[in-house]
């Protein structure tokens, strides 16, 4: 169990990890049905002779078990909750296969007060996610509002 | 129906609107359960003392339900599927709550031949989720690969 976390508890260059979490084909096939019904997310037969030559798992499906995987980590402790201010950037350079296990590290890039808010600072921080080979599946830039233990 | 698109059959300042989709609170709760099970997603009673006062539906939520909503707009039929490039950016300026209905507008921004397979082009657009009052609760600029009808 990690402790709550704060704005001093975190330095750039800090690097936290989390994983695995295997993606199972009947997940995989019904997270698309409901959110990204394309073929090649959803039927077997079909996608064998599409673009990747079989079922591949949606890019959302990555995204938000990327998320699961955060709140494993000293981050996902911030006080007050791993609150989003937005994504800087992501992408996917590679497909997930369902049946891939998918770990996390994350690096953190900056940190500053907020100036809206100085009781509060702000920590940008990279998120890469790797299948089971160690392969980059997913990149994202994106920050997070953290509070002072001592502001 | 709509027919399969090609590069040719976007331009620059079109828009595309789908929607009504609602989030009900079984489904936020459940999907917030596997993928961000944060108090403020999952907890009624712990919510309403949490920063918004209520529960309110995971971004990765909204995420994956603009991608469904995508996939009603003449983008989501662009021939080879709708195969993103990455996201340019993201973000959330306001929660949405279970029982909201989201709509989405797209907007085409940019359009241009791929250098590196110029069969191909690239169609950046913005889309908009907004709520059932029209308020926005995601923004996202992104782009596709579309192959040319006559290359």
């Amino acid at each position: 169990m990690i402790a709550e976390q704060y704005y001093e508890d975190f330095e750039v260059g800090q690097r936290f990890t989390a994983g695995s979490l295997t993606i199972d084909k009947d997940h995989a096939v019904a997270f698309a049905n409901a959110y990204d019904p394309q073929y090649f997310h959803i039927d077997e037969q079909a996608a064998a002779s599409g673009i990747w030559g079989t079922l591949v798992v949606s890019g959302w499906h990555t995204a938000a078990t990327t998320m699961r995987l955060k709140l494993d980590t000293p981050l996902g402790k911030a006080a007050g909750g791993l609150v989003g201010l937005g994504i800087d950037s992501m992408k996917w350079p590679r497909p997930v296969y369902p049946g891939d296990a998918l770990s996390i590290v994350i690096t953190i890039i900056e940190k500053r007060q907020s100036k809206s808010r100085p009781s509060h600072g702000i920590v940008k921080y990279k998120v890469e996610t790797l299948n089971q080979d160690g392969a980059l599946v997913m990149e994202m830039v994106t920050a997070v509002w953290v509070p002072y233990k001592n502001a």
